[in-house]
C-alpha cells in the first residue's frame, strides 16, 4: 500500500509543478489519509518536490481504527503543546527554502490561514483547489477493496436484523442495533447516523430514529452505512411488516424500485452524471411524485462518505470507470410513509459487465 | 427560554455597537445554537441592530434532536438550493445596507469567506474574534439546568452498568450499550465516543475501545458525557474487576482521587484556572507521575463538550461563578494500566457551598 500513497503523492507534486508551487500543505484530514495511508486526528502533509513530511499533534489522540497512528515509512515531526501541526509544517517548509505554497483554502479556516501567512510572510500562498479531491474521484483496485469490504459489513448488518423480530421495537433501537453489529463486523464506525423510519416516518431521507415502535402493516425504511479502513458505503432498503402489504405499498415499492434500476443502469463511463438521476427521476415524475427542491440521486463515496461527483439534475461533467456512487431514489408521502433503496455501485464498462453492485442485500419488497 | 436567547442576542448587539459593526453574520453552529435555540445544520444567522434572520439549509436535515427545526419566533429565509446559508443571510445584510459586518474568522473556510466578500464588496468585513464564545463560557441558570440533567443521564448509564455483569465483555460492546443506555435515558446523543479500557489500557484518556475482554484483577475506566439540549457533560470512573484489587490498585486509585478532590476543592470565582490544575499536579508528582507533555486537568463544558476556559499549567486568566468545568486527573503505567477519574462542576462560590458537583456517581475503588 505505501507504494500506492507514494504514488498519489507523485501525481499530487506533478500537480504542484503544473501550477508552479514549490509545495502543497495538505490539513483536510481525508486528503492527508489519502495522501499517506495514516488518520491521526489534526496531522498535516507537506508535500515538498523531494519531501513529506507529517507534521502530527502533540498530544496525539489514538487513531479511530485502533491502529499505527502514522505511516512509518513517512518523515514526521511533532507539533510542541497547543501548537497547530500546519505551524509546524509551515516552519518546516520555510526551513526547506519554499517561496510558494499552495494550501487547502476549503479546508483552512480564515483565523488559520491568517496565522500562517504571518508566519512565512515571504512565502506566496495560493488555493490548491480541490486538487486532491478531485484526484480522489477515480479509485484504485485497493480503495475499491476497501469500499467492498464494507459494503459487506453493511449488508451482513442488515441481514442479521431481518432476521430478528422487528414488531414493537423502536426505531432508535433498531438504529442502535445496527450500528453495533457493523462495528461487530469490523467497520471503523458507522458511516453516518443509521436512519430507521416506521410508518408515517418511512421513506424520508436521514430521518433521526425516534421511539416510535415498528407496528403491523408499516413500512420500514433502513438506511445505513460501514466505514472499513476510512471508505464508507451508503444503502438504504424497505420493507413491510406483516403477511400482507397493501396495495399501495406493493405499488409504490415497484416505482421506486423501477427507479432505482433506471437510475443504475444509465451508470457508465462516459455517460453524463445527470443521466441517471434523469433516468429515475422521469419514472417518478411520470407517476406524479415531483420533489421540490430536487434531492439529488446521488453522489461518490470513498474517504468521504459524501463526495464528488453528484449526481443531481443540474450536475455537469461524465462519469468515470472506476467512480463509486450511490443511486438511492425515495419517494415519501406526508402521514402516509413511503420509500427509499439506495445501492452503492463502481462504474464499470460494459466489457466488464456494467456497474459492479456493492450493497447485494435483496431489493425486493420483504414481508417481515 | 425564548426570552433568554433575545437577551443573548441583545449583548452581541452591544458588542457590535462597540466595535462599530452594523451585523454579525454567525455561522458556527454552537453559536447559533446559542443565540436562537435551534440547531438546524448549516443555518447562519444573520444579526443586525433591529433584526435576527436565520437563513437555513434549502434541504433542512431534521434537528437533531427531533424537534422543531429552527425558533418560530424567528424571521427566517431559506437558502436556494446549493447555496451556502451565510450567502443568504450576506444577500439579507445588503438588501437592509450593512456597510460593516462581522464574521466568525475561526469557523469560515478561506473559500466562503472570499465568497462572501465577492458578493457583498462593498461591505467591510471583520474578525468577530471569538466574541460568541467569551459570553458563553457563564452559563445562566437555563443552561446549567441541561447540564444537570446531562449528568444525571450519564450517570445513570453508569450506575446500571455497574450492575451488570462485566467479566467476559469486550470494551466495545461495554462502550455501545453505555451509548445506548445514554439514548435510552433521554441523551441526544453521546457528547463523545464513549471510552472503555480495560487491563492495561486502563487510565489512558481517549482510549479508543477494542475487542479486549474484561478480566479478573483488571482495572477498568470507563469515560461517558450525555449531551442533553446541546449541552454536554463528561465524566470517568476507574474500578477494578474482582473480590480483591492488588495493592498497587488500592495505591494508585487513591492518588489519582486525591489528585482529582485536590483539583475540585481548587475551584472557585476568582481562582486562577491554572490553580486546579497545579493542586492535582503537584500531588501526582510528587508521587512520581510525571505527564510530558501536560495534558490539561480539564476544560469548560456547554454547546461543545470542550470549549473555553481550559484548565492547565499555562492557562492565564480567573474562573468566574456559573462555570462549568471538568476534572479529570489520570495516571497511565504502561503495560500495566491506570486509573482516571472525572467530573463536571459548576464553580460556585462558598457562599452558595463551592463548586456545584454534576456528575455524582461514586468515585470509590468499587470492586465490581
Amino acid at each position: 500500500m505505501s507504494d500506492a500513497h507514494a504514488a498519489r503523492r507523485e501525481r499530487l507534486r506533478e500537480h504542484c509543478g503544473a501550477v508552479g508551487a514549490d509545495a502543497a500543505l495538505i490539513t483536510s484530514a481525508a486528503n492527508v489519509r489519502y495522501l499517506t495511508g495514516c488518520a491521526p486526528c489534526g496531522a498535516t502533509l507537506l508535500l515538498t518536490r523531494e519531501r513529506a513530511l507529517l507534521a502530527l499533534p502533540a498530544d496525539l489522540p489514538p487513531d479511530d481504527t485502533g491502529e499505527h497512528p502514522y505511516a512509518d515509512d513517512l518523515a514526521h515531526l511533532a507539533a510542541a503543546p497547543d501548537e497547530d501541526t500546519a505551524a509546524t509544517a509551515t516552519a518546516a517548509a520555510l526551513t526547506l527554502g519554499v517561496g510558494h505554497l499552495v494550501v487547502e483554502d476549503h479546508d483552512l479556516t480564515v483565523s488559520r490561514h491568517r496565522a500562517l501567512s504571518a508566519q512565512a510572510a515571504g512565502v506566496r500562498f495560493s488555493d490548491l483547489d480541490f486538487a486532491v479531491e478531485r484526484q480522489r474521484v477515480i479509485k484504485d483496485e485497493y480503495e475499491i477493496g476497501d469500499l467492498r469490504i464494507a459494503a459487506e459489513i453493511a449488508d451482513q448488518a442488515l441481514g442479521e436484523l431481518l432476521e430478528s423480530i422487528l414488531v414493537g421495537r423502536t426505531e432508535r433501537h433498531l438504529a442502535m442495533e445496527l450500528e453495533r453489529r457493523m462495528i461487530d463486523h469490523g467497520a471503523d464506525r458507522a458511516a453516518f447516523p443509521v436512519s430507521v423510519g416506521t410508518g408515517s416516518h418511512s421513506g424520508r431521507a436521514g430521518h433521526p430514529p425516534t421511539d416510535r415502535r415498528v407496528e403491523e402493516g408499516d413500512f420500514l425504511t433502513v438506511s445505513l452505512g460501514a466505514q472499513y479502513r476510512g471508505y464508507a458505503v451508503s444503502t438504504a432498503r424497505t420493507f413491510v411488516i406483516g403477511a400482507a402489504p397493501a396495495t399501495w405499498q406493493v405499488e409504490l415499492h415497484r416505482l421506486v424500485f423501477e427507479a432505482q434500476r433506471a437510475g443504475r443502469e444509465a451508470l457508465g463511463p462516459g455517460v453524463p452524471a445527470a443521466a441517471a438521476d434523469r433516468a429515475a427521476r422521469d419514472i417518478l415524475q411520470a407517476a406524479g411524485h415531483l420533489e421540490s427542491p430536487p434531492r439529488p440521486l446521488g453522489h461518490g463515496v470513498g474517504l468521504e462518505v459524501r463526495e464528488a461527483p453528484r449526481l443531481g439534475p443540474a450536475d455537469m461533467g461524465k462519469l468515470d470507470n472506476r467512480v463509486p456512487v450511490t443511486v438511492g431514489p425515495g419517494v415519501h408521502l406526508p402521514g402516509k410513509g413511503g420509500v427509499r433503496i439506495e445501492d452503492t455501485l463502481v462504474v464499470r464498462p460494459l466489457e466488464e459487465g456494467g456497474p459492479e453492485l456493492l450493497t447485494i442485500t435483496t431489493k425486493e419488497l420483504l414481508a417481515l
